[in-house]
């Protein structure tokens, strides 16, 4: 449920009439976002989300909207909240019809703050596969841009309550990413996740787990993985934002019931 | 420029202020779209851009817009108007923050008309490579989506006014399109054109080239096509519902004088 919206630092008198017809996030997708969980007065890993989003508009050619700017317009959505999930979408603004970005974009700028869902880090996660998969492009994978079609589709093929999140290929079979989270695989004592070169969001969750793992000594790599590399998994965990990191104790008929690496990783993060 | 808009068939009191801001367009590119020409009272073909944007709603799960509907609201913002590029916008509407769609999505329907650009079919296209690179999805190929940052940052990637469109590959080099059109090849008295099975959209004006060229008794073929096939063609053109047929005259340092059946085929097509 949204509880409080900022467009451009204006609280719209109606939600259902606030952005621009010609906004170009609205016409082609054309930006970035960041989902992040604010708790207890702070917003968790607030910098590691700023620097995303920064990073992003770069790619994209957008103007990075002003930190300052930013963290005051959190300040007030959250303002009297206990929890929430924030997010923040960035738009190349309003333009002409056709695909090129103007010269000087004036950015379309929303900050949003939405009840927080339950995440019961005890129980475990089951997973499917999806048959939506991922195409490959260098020049977008790792960015949380607004282009997200494929994760909808993803999201679409199931129902099933019982089943928490599904994972994804690209193209080439390679293993990218569950459709909102990314994916750890325990194994031989090292801690594997895909290197996200052609597809995929570089999570913020999952920054800070690799970053952490290293300050724990673990063996981290970053590396292309396949399917079949589940197999041999002997822990597997999902990192997202919102939920922190979730130990999967199912895919489909495989199961796995380790988790004492995603426990000590949860709790060396206090997340 | 916008000359009239429709928003699920209200006319907005401000531009500035009228689409949700939950919609899921903005959110995540999730809908589809058209873009036509109207011209002497008529639109181009509206049949065919009604069944292809049927077809990608369904290939999306998206209500379809009901026909008359769509008609009636370009009948009312064309009102008046000599000429105009007219754009249709159907987005899976209003959700839920998370990139699952709901049992029941309500459809965002945008109806817009635009002042129509000079199309002068006489002057011969100046082309470029651009570097942006498509990527291969077969669940999205063909369809006219919303995600459209390939296309975004290929157009970015000249500010030349000379240059009137660049060629586009897939991530394997494959020649797919320009950046907003469909491409023609001319060779040993075929005509050949990408069968965008991996990326591309399926054109309106593509199609109606492939169907009146077969009735002219020409070989037509759609199949993968390659940048060297260029170095080969005889004729090269590009289709695109605004500009209709448009003869190539170069391609960077490669040059054709040629315009036998672009022409022909403009003919033929009225358009």
């Amino acid at each position: 449920m949204t509880v409080a919206v900022l467009v451009n630092g204006h609280r719209p008198s109606d939600l259902a009439q606030a952005l621009p017809v010609n906004d170009r996030g609205f016409q082609y997708g054309d930006g970035v976002f960041e989902t992040m969980r604010f708790e207890r007065g702070t917003v968790r890993f607030l910098d590691a989300h700023l620097q995303r989003l920064r990073e992003g508009c770069e790619r994209l050619g957008i103007p990075v909207p002003d930190s300052a700017t930013l963290r005051a317009e959190i300040a007030t959505v959250t303002a009297n909240l206990h929890s929430a999930v924030l997010k923040i979408i960035v738009s190349r603004g309003s333009g002409a019809r056709g695909y090129r970005p103007s010269g000087e974009p004036v950015p379309t700028r929303v900050v949003a703050a939405y009840s927080a869902p339950e995440n019961d880090t005890q129980r475990m996660l089951r997973l499917r596969w999806c048959e939506t998969r991922l195409g490959r492009n260098e020049r977008l994978a790792g960015i949380k841009h607004l282009n997200r079609l494929e994760q909808v589709l993803a999201q679409a093929e199931w129902n099933d309550p019982a089943i928490d999140e599904g994972l994804m290929m690209d193209t080439e079979g390679e293993l990218v990413c569950a459709t909102s989270s990314n994916v750890f695989i325990f194994r031989d004592g090292a801690l594997l996740t895909p290197d996200l070169r052609y597809a995929g969001v570089r999570g913020v969750m999952r920054g800070q787990v690799l970053r952490i793992a290293k300050q724990l000594g673990m063996a981290v790599r970053e590396e292309p993985l396949w399917p079949h590399d589940l197999d041999s998994a002997e822990e597997v965990f999902l990192t997202n934002a919102v939920r922190g990191i979730r130990a999967v104790g199912s895919l489909e008929a495989k199961q796995w019931t380790r988790r004492v690496v995603s426990d000590q990783l949860r709790a060396a993060l206090g997340v």
